[in-house]
């Protein structure tokens, strides 16, 4: 009778995430098998998460879990997929207690029920460093609509979805251990520890969206990425940035505040550009989405990100070389 | 002008290994693009490796990015499918070496032309901890005709495809830093650093094996996954279980010697079961892809996995219900 190893108990621990998904086999073998719609590509994103660097060790481990799933569902709301699934990839200290993990596999399986996947397969492993992640998210969409970030045209508009910054604010917030009996702090903080990724929006900006990806860097280093990939030049009106009210409340709204707010990363909105022809349309997307998008700006000739305040002079955004080495 | 990252230096280091990839969109996007061909599913299969766990400090890099890589397309091999491409997600520490970085670089290049694959996508990331790394394999196979562990049937034959062992006898001379002027030694090196998925037999087999898996945990352990998904019981003969000469003569080829051999693991062989009426059919398709097989055991029921001797006693497997934790 062979033992039932701590990997054994983990095993068992995520073995009910995989029981919707028959390609999955039941997480007992080693690959699971996945079966595309007619007429469908499949779109597959991975990111990995370590503890310390993307998430603290203090945070609740079912949040950990669903801002890891929701990071990569992002990406594929941006790119205009819907998720299939996702794998997940697990180094473990030996330390973690089988009480963390029962909650970080609660938190899975909270959020399978809301975004309608299931775990396809994984592997756990041990390690002596931090708790590392890897998930790989699987997503399909019609041949040929994928929406990348290279087609950006001059002429074109940027929209934003959502509010900008409060996932920053939020993580200060925490980081600071400030009181937060302020409902504004208990909102940004909430930004940051649980993103909401904006699946339908991006499903609705196929054939819409000329350029799109999700805001994770920062707003102002992922619109430089459009720009570099599109080979175009951007500009933004810091006027026009969306922060939220609770944001305003913390930081305030003067460009500081808007540079801050661009700058700071983890918003998981999408931006997206969009040629003046298909605006009305980009418009009824997001209504059906009920998601809200600003306009934020043009797309034109040239290179780089501008963000320009009320009188159109340029802002010297100081932070904006400021790149995460530790993201 | 954004000034150029670790990051990015990093990012030009991977580029080029995606550059024949279309759906890769030369990792410049979040996600990438497949497309199956018509009438085809998607097998996917992910493995975490860190360092210190799964390969040693001191291993060559190149080795590192080329074993972690077969290690995944061992698993589609099993499975029957052919690969597609891979995702990579890793997690550095801030002192790695950039010729270091080029070197596990070109680990990947080399064994993406022998196998004639691209990256697809990946993720950077910095880590306090040890040099962790998760790749996510991608293949496809004819709908249905996935090679599952689930299949095996009372009466079905076990094969094994090349030799049981050398991989656990090269770590155990690596470890012990004995002098390798001996070839024997250096074989056995080899066949811990560098493992030989078996591609085309994997394909070979579709249609023939009624169950099948990659060696990894050992081969006891491993037949032990297709007895318990299956519902049988395992029986293997010592005397029948390949060593290769190499191991014979750092081993010998007793009953302690086999016992070793099996529970070892890292040998990255397919073992699999075969109807009765299937056998001719396995071992041609064997002679095809130039593959050695040996027949090992045969498939009853019941449950779990046995080794006999000459005699045909049950030998007492003392490490049997040796699991890694540590893998």
């Amino acid at each position: 009778v062979p033992c039932l190893s701590e990997f054994e108990l983990i095993k068992q621990l995520f073995a009910p995430l995989a029981k919707d998904a028959p390609g999955a086999l039941g997480v007992k073998d080693d690959a699971a098998l996945i079966a595309l719609p007619m007429g469908h590509e499949l779109v597959v994103t991975t990111d990995a998460l370590v503890e310390g660097v993307h998430f603290r060790a203090c945070d609740p481990p079912d949040l950990v879990a669903r801002k890891a799933l929701r990071v990569n569902l992002s990406d594929l709301a941006a790119k205009g997929a819907e998720p299939l699934g996702y794998l997940l990839a697990l180094a473990l200290p030996a330390t973690r207690r089988l009480d963390w993990l029962e909650a970080f596999a609660s938190g899975f399986a909270e959020d399978q029920r809301q975004f309608r996947i299931s775990l396809l397969g994984g592997d756990t492993t041990a390690t002596p460093g931090p708790l590392t992640l890897a998930i790989t998210a699987l997503g399909s969409l019609p041949t040929g609509q994928m929406i990348k970030r290279s087609g950006a045209k001059a002429g074109d508009h940027i929209f934003v979805s959502g509010t900008i910054g409060d996932s920053g604010a939020g993580l200060g917030i925490l980081s600071e251990e400030i009181p937060r009996a302020n409902p504004h702090k208990e909102y940004l903080a909430q930004r940051y520890l649980l993103p909401q990724p904006r699946m339908a929006l991006g499903v609705g900006l196929r054939g819409i969206a000329s350029a799109a990806l999700d805001v994770s860097d920062g707003l102002l280093a992922d619109l430089g990425h459009i720009a570099e990939t599109s080979g175009v030049r951007i500009e933004m009106d810091a006027a026009h940035i969306p922060l939220s009210d609770a944001y305003r409340a913390i930081h305030g709204a003067d460009a500081v505040s808007v540079v801050r707010a661009t700058t700071s990363g983890d918003d998981y909105e999408i931006a997206f550009t969009v040629p003046e022809d298909r605006i009305e349309a980009a418009r009824v997307a997001a209504q059906s989405a009920q998601t809200r998008i600003t306009e934020i700006g043009r797309v034109c000739e040239g290179n780089g990100v501008v963000l320009r305040d009320r009188n159109g002079n340029e802002i010297d955004v100081l932070r904006k070389g400021y790149t995460h080495f530790s993201r």
